[in-house]
């Protein structure tokens, strides 16, 4: 004896998902079936319109649903002279959260990393070049992580760009706003270090 | 700027979801757009038939799928006389997955709670005594968790078979098998001490 077949199925595909065991699948499977019509349906046709609708966009890969280009692309509000280097949509999307920028992006769909077999060509860098050829783009942001393949990206980026007269710069390393000093480890504590800025002569 | 609408939809579906908040539900959206085809549709029907296959058999309140009796119930392979009383779907699974019992089962969909203002009526229980009134019914198991609401619908149970000739039941309070005693609450110690069993004189 196991559960229904609807419900077996329903739960090997919310353990498909990440982070979702066994025991976490069964109580969602339940929470769907005291779901009622309405919201099960929403959340059955939001899946498929997720993996349906859902494009990528022709100039910097950021997601868009209802034209080629994505919404901050189109915006014509935002400063196109800027474009910030990310590894994701995600960060994309942290970014945007900020409330600090207000340029457009460039979504690299991964970063260089020779251990996993990622090369340059792999990621979208070659675009990322072109478009600057193409543009009137001034300064180039790289807001990757300060992890060894970001470093490399950062890296890499920053070289194909000495001489094109784009200004490369990378997003500072230091403290988290609130973070306790104790539990960071001591390359933050280097990297804040190197970084530091002067308050007063 | 937010993820497209597809996908904001997506997210509020998975919030809805028991202990999936923000964070959670973008990982799980970033997943579902990296399905392929086929597994996003499955995913997508299995939540709609989840909502309009699944019934609950007309003796025991069990799910059940393409029949109006559950498979329990319509095993003829299985004791009849014996039932056991569980409080939802989710203990009687449990208790199949021991492997411990052959009966068959009833399921109250809920305890007696006098906080939550819910009465002997709000749950299963008559139905429950119209079928061992109707049947052979030699023993009633009762295995409710022992909380305050699983003690109290036990001995309202209890009490209403007094008298029926039916020998009512109660699983065992004790030690978890491989738990460390150390960590034990000193109730169920108690409860363990108090049903201590003779291994020889």
């Amino acid at each position: 004896m196991k559960y229904p077949k609807s419900f077996e199925e329903l739960l090997d595909c919310f353990k498909m998902l990440p982070g979702i065991g066994e025991k976490n699948a069964e109580r969602l499977c339940f929470a769907v079936l005291h779901f009622n019509e309405e919201q099960a349906k929403k959340f059955s046709d939001s899946i498929m319109n997720v993996k349906t609708k859902i494009k990528k966009c022709n100039i910097c890969n950021n997601y868009t649903e209802d034209s080629e280009i994505c919404e901050i692309c189109s915006d014509s509000s935002r400063d196109n002279t800027t474009i910030c280097v990310v590894e994701s949509v995600k960060d994309l999307i942290l970014l945007e959260k900020s409330n600090a920028y207000k340029g457009i992006y460039h979504v690299l769909e991964g970063l260089i990393s020779p251990l996993e077999g990622i090369n340059p060509e792999d990621i979208k860098i070659n675009q990322l070049i072109n478009r600057i050829k193409d543009g009137n783009v001034k300064e180039v942001i790289l807001a990757l992580n300060m992890t060894m393949e970001g470093e490399t990206t950062s890296l890499y980026i920053s070289k194909l760009l000495q001489g094109t007269g784009v200004s490369v710069t990378k997003i500072a390393a230091g403290i988290p706003v609130a973070a306790d000093m104790e539990y960071l480890d001591s390359l933050t504590i280097q990297r804040a270090l190197e970084g530091r800025n002067k308050l007063s002569d």
